[in-house]
């Protein structure tokens, strides 16, 4: 009998402000760090999981700390148990009344949740031998619609729709899953449209995303209005007219603001403005998508838990949504928000970029495609091309489309010599006193 | 000059979990906890604010960290630049955008900054030499709506409409104040109605409420519709037709089984049903209140943010406003939600009990009456009589009023002895081994 004997959580930070990737109308110097965890075991051959949330600096200390608690009721557990019922142990864990009250399902606490979750789920995809996206499109409907939370969402989809949407989707399962074989996944590149970028440095990026086969670019926006219209028109011109060019503003805008801004680069066709306003604002958001129209909207990387996205799905306040795997509380929580979205018909685009967004959303998306939406249409997932030199089993990206991962696990283990480099404050490169 | 020399964050825990006091449908043992900061200054006569968030026990230390580290530009000012721009310091904590990634404006970073920015506002008043209401009854318009934290919020209230509703309340307002200088604020108790009592110690303490003098008592309800039926039954024939009988969910339901729930219980006519779903469901409120008039909901005390109090407000969802004024980010936000409920009509029922809770909420109803709604109709406060014997300057409740406070600050001061004997976990009570 295998049992998890320890947790270990890491506080590693890389220092991304000093070249400004990264940099957006809200966030102008993130240092882009990551509240990682490990989950030992005394398996023989070191089995382990991995699993992170993901924040840009100060403060992942804090989510350290609340993984660290959250993780406690898992040391000393048979494996079998907590592998064998990945319902069960998100409810356990969730059901902490005392932590809850920090929240409820939101901010530190929810992001210290995703990161537990996260190296569960790793750890039950390597102890069954296949990549996380496997492990998920191997289960059945029922097993499904055990692991996801549902709780709050009754209003809008009940344990038996969900079962049914499943179940329609079952047909065609192994097509689809060829086809990503063949192709990859299709995503777009932030890695572009930093703000902090120069205008020279804009224009070769946007072509080199032109050669690399990308479809889709994204730029930042909302700090001033006049760069807005003159880096749009740099990229709309290397873009040429086809391409489709997105727009991210980081939530600089009060709500009346945004639309007049968006209204204001309508002419670059953008295909979606994102994040225009408050993560929080469903009625916002509502609001500027009617304004905006047909520019779509898009926000669901500061989407705290799926009780908003429920709302953002009912207001009809999105046109894209950006779910992210480090902020909801795992696969529990992201695969009760895609079937909402199924039955709502809204594309998801994961937010990915970060640390290690890329390496999990690849799997979620092959995830969606096969056994939840069953359609590529309106979906583009994130690629940022940064920091995957750190991770073991980085995602690989060819012709604007994320291959399919191919090992165990969800994709989220650093290397060891990575966090030793960056673990903060007394990792070797951060010892060396180099700013923070 | 005085400056700010130090800060200091304490994790204070008291064992109400032993007693079942505070108990209900979703939490059943928490030992009522305060994230305690001290701003210590230079001054000869021992000049210092006090401030807290609440919390039911484990992760108070999460946000005790979160709390030191949000404090730690204070260190070193002027306290004049400080309390001469609470509107700015206020913002200038905020902005730090690497702990904005972590909420933003939610769960345990912003439980810190409530903590942090209620100890500079009852430093301020202490440096004023004021209680409290009266710093915030003697600021004009213009000062209270530079302190108010507006963003987010014009789609609904601009500068100039927060201006002239505070100016079009100016009339009135030394009537007002007598007024309540002679009869208090109107306020309930939840201190009967627990979760974890007999039917015996229910009815006891019913009819000691009503000899006390209230004429709204408070029950929890949600984890068996039978067990209600019978506490609510009992209550009500303690209470008698006219007093009002309010009962709160604790956040137990989806909104399908919210509506059954509160169908059921229609008989007895409550005043409100509190809390009946998730706190962040806006639209799940909206249904709910449609589908159990007259019975009106109220929510608010998982309020995260102003960004929902907006929401809530525009949607219709709510009947009660129940802010809590150790989860919003202290007065500066607080105001904000006060002039938004008055542009919608909205009553302001603030949330207390806790720790502490009561001690700061009468200082806002208060402000309230005088200077914001210049009503009481439907306004009543909830107290609860826990917990006060820690405070240095405790509230004072006769006849169902909250007496006036009287001395300088914002009663946020816990006895140093408390904090020695309570401290988690090296204080003289936990250090011996009491159960957590």
């Amino acid at each position: 009998m295998t049992k998890i004997v320890a947790v270990e959580v890491h506080d590693v930070r890389f220092p991304t402000s000093l070249s400004l990737d990264g940099s957006d109308a809200m966030n102008k110097d993130g240092d882009y760090s990551a509240a990682y965890v490990i989950l030992r075991t005394d398996d023989v051959d070191g089995l382990r999981g991995h699993g992170f949330t993901f924040t840009i600096g100060r403060g992942n200390d804090i989510c350290v700390l609340a993984a660290q608690r959250r993780a406690e009721p898992l040391v000393g557990r048979d494996l079998a148990e907590v592998t064998g019922d990945l319902g069960g142990i998100y409810r356990e864990l969730g059901a902490d009344s005392q932590l809850r009250w920090l929240g409820p399902e939101k901010g530190v606490e929810h992001l210290a949740m995703a990161a537990v979750m996260n190296a569960v789920w790793d750890l039950a995809a390597r102890e069954a031998g296949v990549p996380l996206w496997q492990l998920l499109v191997g289960m059945s409907p029922a097993e499904l619609v055990d692991v996801a939370d549902l709780r709050y969402l009754s209003d809008v989809l009940t344990r038996d729709e969900a079962l049914e949407l499943l179940q329609e989707m079952a047909p065609g399962k192994a097509s689809r899953l060829a086809e990503l074989r063949a192709t990859g996944y299709p995503c777009y590149t932030t890695s572009a449209g930093w703000l902090g970028y120069s205008d020279d440095k804009l224009r070769r990026l946007c072509s080199e995303a032109v050669e690399a086969g990308y479809g889709h670019v994204k730029l930042k926006v909302g700090a001033s209005l006049e760069d807005d219209v003159r880096r749009l028109r740099i990229a709309r011109e290397v873009l040429g007219p086809d391409r489709h060019l997105m727009i991210d503003a980081n939530q600089v805008w009060d709500v009346p603001q945004a639309i007049e801004w968006v209204q204001a680069l309508a002419g670059f066709r953008p295909l979606w403005i994102e994040e225009p306003t408050s993560p929080d604002d469903v009625l916002g958001h509502a609001a500027i998508r009617r304004a905006v129209a047909p520019i779509g909207v898009a926000t669901g990387e500061h989407g705290m838990n799926r009780v908003l996205f429920k709302q953002l799905f009912q207001a009809g306040a999105i046109d894209f949504c950006q779910l992210d795997a480090a902020r909801l509380a795992s696969v529990n929580e992201v695969v009760a928000v895609y079937l909402m979205a199924k039955k709502f018909g809204v594309p998801v685009c994961p937010h990915a970029g970060g640390v290690g967004l890329c390496e999990l959303v690849q799997h979620l998306s092959v995830f969606d495609y096969v056994a939840v939406s069953g359609s590529l249409e309106q979906r583009v997932t994130e690629y940022v091309d940064h920091l995957h030199e750190h991770f073991t089993d980085p995602c690989i990206v060819r012709d604007g489309h994320y291959l399919l991962p191919a090992r165990p696990g969800y994709s989220a283990e650093l290397k060891p010599d990575s966090v030793l480099e960056y673990s903060f404050p007394h990792g070797t490169y951060w010892s060396k006193g180099f700013p923070a």
